[in-house]
């Protein structure tokens, strides 16, 4: 930030902001975070943070009236390997008064998905991140003798639990055709193959930009639990672990995102992220708008991360496109 | 034994044999085994044992001509805790020069299953003992980001295991209504709740008195894993780990035992064991037979293992009738 002739400063956790000398605010927020998980890839989030100085450094240098109207961000610690649950950055932000210093927050962003790569699209201006409920399901059964107990007398956890891991798919589907739902591990007990299970624990995590998608599809999947239960002769307990409730961007932002994807010339959809960001914890604080560019293979959280190089730089040019056409917002 | 008036051994696995001093053999050997398992009951199988010395004794004290030609036998680690599988004793029994000088072996066993209660029987007569097939299961998919990837584009090896395991009960029922199925345990890997599974491993266990039906259910077992990974977008493999064959008792000992429940005026049935036994292994070598008493719950390798003091009784007087009918039997 300093060659690049920017004023930079660490704030009390450790993100990195750098604006030009002097500038009085208030600011639009460009950038990302620079941290990752391990055997992460180089793209996750540090190309938003690289990107994001790029277009301020190349305003400063041109002399560029909307210099002074933006600062550039690395935020501390989004991933969360550590302790604290992630987003620690931003999360400090939104809470701090610098807060009150920025018009808004726009942050450029690898898909980690392969929607853009499937339909040979170039870009996408996001209008939401998914909110995600994590749902403990206990389903109860009897463990027993597996060879000496008939199959009609079975109570067996693991069999309702199966029934729940096949239909999840068709049950969040049908409640929202965009959101996804997932059971990514799953316990029986006592766990041996010669004894039926007595309890089956599982997490089915569902996430959704509508909150309205999260109800219905929790209800759908209280009814198939409660049935497949009945169904095994068992007993099951629902309940709520963690709610991230889902956000929206601004639209405004979105507006003008969407009018430099248009003026690029590439194709473009609006999309939903289905990962969580930084702009997510923004956008509850100040008005916020995101870009992403295509994910080889939809492929992150992987040292096979990969974009290509035309998309990296066209993805800045947009980005650059895009802060502008904000700083145009009267409010921004 | 000793204090019975009988001569007592051990052989060199460390099973204990007891018979009247100088008897000339051939022996019918009557016994179970007093290993357990940890925090296991009293029942199994110290209860035939008992029954069985308690058969020689009063055959021994009323000087009954039988005597001489009944052994009893505590066999050394039937269960298997440790190293070695289990069926110690009676695996070495079959393959020692002893073996060779026994007419029969006839065992009194709790249930360890719930039929016998549920049906207000008092006896079993056992025509075979189940034979045991582990076939392990490993399904693969696509490990991925659980948010950013489209529900359609999922290759969840946790949606097609979770098929298997919810159809399994049909599965087996429809090979054979008397034989039974379990999956105990599933590893879905890498198993965190935000990560679609891209591998789930199980083992399918397999239990049937009929090597044929065995064989029907792990075709059913093959089509249905492969048509659960299709739906998925998964590959599938099956391997038959381990194949315990099936065993039949002896008919003349099944008839002898049948005539003695009979006798007694207590309601009885045939029935298939579904778990291993000393039986089992000794059937291999020489003409074999089993006696069942109810188990209250069907409960075995517990603590709340139990029997009434009525069945316990019964049981033993049934064991010397059945035994006193197999000596009938001209080659016994």
């Amino acid at each position: 930030m300093r060659e690049a002739g920017l004023e930079a400063r660490l704030d009390e956790v450790s993100s990195v902001f750098g604006r030009v000398p002097n500038s009085p605010g208030p600011w639009l927020l460009l950038g990302s975070h620079t941290d990752t998980v391990p055997a992460g890839g180089r793209l996750d989030g540090a190309y938003g943070v690289i990107a994001g100085l790029e277009v301020l450094r190349a305003l400063h240098e041109a002399g560029h009236p909307a210099a002074p109207r933006v600062e550039v961000v690395s935020f501390a610690d989004e991933e969360g390997v550590g302790a604290g649950g992630g987003l620690k950055g931003s999360r400090h932000l939104v809470e701090s008064a610098h807060s009150a210093e920025l018009s808004g927050y726009l942050e450029l962003h690898i898909e980690q998905g392969p929607r853009l790569e499937a339909e040979g699209l170039d870009l996408a201006a996001v209008e939401g991140i998914v909110g995600i409920d994590h749902w403990e399901v206990v389903i109860q059964g009897a463990a027993n003798h597996a060879g000496t107990t008939p199959m009609p007398a079975r109570r067996d956890a693991g069999r309702a639990a199966g029934r729940v891991m096949h239909r999840l798919n068709g049950l969040v589907s049908a409640s929202d055709p965009e959101m996804v739902g997932n059971i990514g591990a799953l316990q029986l007990l006592p766990g041996a193959p010669n004894v039926i299970p007595g309890q089956a624990r599982l997490v089915v995590e569902l996430r959704a930009l509508q909150a309205a998608s999260l109800q219905t599809a929790a209800e759908a999947l209280h009814s198939e639990v409660m049935a497949a239960a009945e169904e095994a002769r068992c007993h099951a307990n629902l309940e709520l672990r963690t709610s991230v409730p889902p956000v929206q961007m601004d639209p405004r932002m979105i507006a003008a995102v969407e009018a430099a994807c248009r003026a690029s010339g590439r194709g473009w959809r609006r999309l939903t992220s289905g990962a969580g960001h930084d702009a997510g914890k923004l956008a509850t604080r100040i008005p916020a708008a995101m870009i992403f560019i295509p994910s080889r293979g939809g492929v992150s959280h992987s040292p096979d991360e990969y974009s290509t190089d035309e998309h990296l730089v066209m993805g800045a040019q947009v980005l650059m496109a895009a802060a502008l056409n904000c700083l145009a917002i009267p409010s921004i």
